[in-house]
């Protein structure tokens, strides 16, 4: 019985360790049977310890928007566990000096999906190889999200723009630095590689780029059709949900509110399923401390809010970071 | 000893579950007792099978670039491992729309490395937040690489932009999309919000960039300074390697390979130490099929490619990928 179960737990123990880790084990002189147990070497893994969590407003899959840039008015944050430094604010000193960050993360409400076609909603029902797509159904389940930083505060970093749900392991956050992060055009850049610098100066790409500059390598970068054919909603508070935002006794909490309901809205978060098999329906998602129902018209490409509600929430915590900007 | 050794591989394997996988294995209600060996929730890690192995031409960390941008001149590929998908092909099927992708990889030869702060480079040894910084020694390891894809073949993906040394494990492959991963400029974007579309009409930021276009959101983008202050080398090649590189026969695959040597020397391949301590010395490293040995002239920020000698590969496969274009 023991045997049988120490042969179990060594053979999924195993599959879980990628190659640096074996050698480093290996080195290390114990657990040498481990590696005796299989020899699919395509079994290897990476392991990694996420190093904090966010917090959104969307405590649901649904409506989540598709994109970081499709919802700028969500101010949302990672709160870096205090388990991954001693003191997880060192590791955060000088991101303030960084207008954007990429962060990288783990979609843990869509794990070990691993087909090799996927059908993006805008392409409305065909598959395309998933790696030609952002879905977040892939055989390593990682997001890759461009946010705007909006502050550090100790061991939480507040940004803007939000396509996660609330609870998502962090993986990495790493600045975003246009020199890197921007195709180059690459005639310009063999342009410069051909100029000869004259003795003792200093030539550089990044020279022209003065840390305020908003001038940018310019990109010549191809996207397919299916990429661009996203069309957005014309989104419309009826009087009921006008009066229910005015509710909002702050005015920039209502005005964000409203900004993040039409940023969610406007990109139509329905699947291609909900789209095409019910048309123009009553729609209801949770946003942050809100319930908010509204109606798609198909027809004139427009959804209308019907009623923005409180939600009582009966978990401690949950919308603590809703979208209000505090 | 059974039962400790049971303990310690359990313990172990707990360390190993993310959320996820403890959900899944409980839901699948076997080996429930591994829950029960900690109940330290921080321990969570997240597992990825890796989808394939990057060949690049470099063998050793040394002289890798420092970012992908950096080495345009550099083909290298991906290799899609046929366990990933029973048709690793279908999975890429439609990439070749796209000009340019992300690679999200292991830093395999950077493992398990979390220190809070770091010293990149360009900072000349001080030291700021490591999630300030695109340091390869991170909590989690991954990197992040833009790079220009040159060609989709069946389960290859050969692209142009290398800073990965041979063998790293891929995680994920995404399309480059701007209008995803270019800073939207909130301003204009606020606009286009405010500004209500006639019924019927369709209005998106997408639809004013075709497919072809090369007028990108303009980035509102600001760096530290650092992180500019990054000086080019001028890089020479003597007599002695300008005929060595005359040997190579075919004129693409010389020019290529000179790109290549220019592309790793001129952003300055070497560490902090190396060029405090040594100044300007002798430096060697391995390109592909070829060892280059160079001289630095730090006061005339110039730098000699002295030789380019072949390297006999010992080991079959390597090499394979060079830089060269084939």
């Amino acid at each position: 019985m023991h045997t049988k179960e120490t042969q179990n737990v060594m053979q999924v123990l195993n599959d879980y360790r990628c190659e640096g880790c074996r050698e480093t084990q290996q080195q290390n002189g114990h657990n040498k049977e481990v590696r005796n147990v299989s020899d699919d070497d395509d079994a290897d893994v990476c392991t990694f310890k996420p190093i904090g969590l966010i917090k959104t407003a969307f405590n649901e899959k649904r409506a989540v928007p598709r994109q970081a840039s499709l919802a700028t008015a969500l101010l949302s944050r990672i709160d870096i566990s205090p388990k991954t430094f001693n003191n997880p604010g060192h590791s955060l000193e000088g991101l303030n000096n960084f207008s954007h960050l990429w962060i990288i993360y783990y979609f843990h409400r869509n794990p070990n999906h691993a087909k090799a076609k996927v059908a993006p909603p805008r392409l409305g029902g065909e598959r395309v190889g998933v790696f030609s797509t952002r879905s977040p159904h892939r055989p390593c389940p990682i997001g890759l999200s461009l946010v705007q930083l909006d502050r550090v505060e100790d061991s939480k970093v507040y940004f803007l723009g939000t396509d996660m749900v609330d609870g998502t392991p962090v993986l990495d956050i790493k600045p975003y630095i246009p020199q890197y992060d921007v195709p180059v055009n690459l005639k310009e850049a063999e342009f410069l590689n051909s100029r000869e610098a004259p003795d003792g100066e200093e030539t550089s790409l990044l020279d022209r780029n003065p840390a305020t500059s908003k001038v940018q390598p310019m990109p010549n970068v191809a996207v397919p059709n299916w990429v661009l054919n996203s069309s957005s909603l014309n989104v419309i508070f009826n009087a009921n949900a006008e009066s229910q935002l005015q509710e909002l006794q702050i005015e920039k909490v209502r005005i964000v509110a409203m900004n993040s309901i039409v940023d969610v809205l406007k990109a139509d978060p329905r699947s291609v399923y909900l789209r095409t098999k019910y048309g123009s329906q009553i729609y209801t998602f949770q946003l942050g401390d809100h319930t908010v129902t509204c109606k798609f018209d198909d027809q004139n490409t427009t959804v209308t809010v019907l009623q923005v509600r409180d939600v009582i929430n009966f978990e401690e915590g949950v919308g603590e970071c809703s979208y209000s900007n505090e």
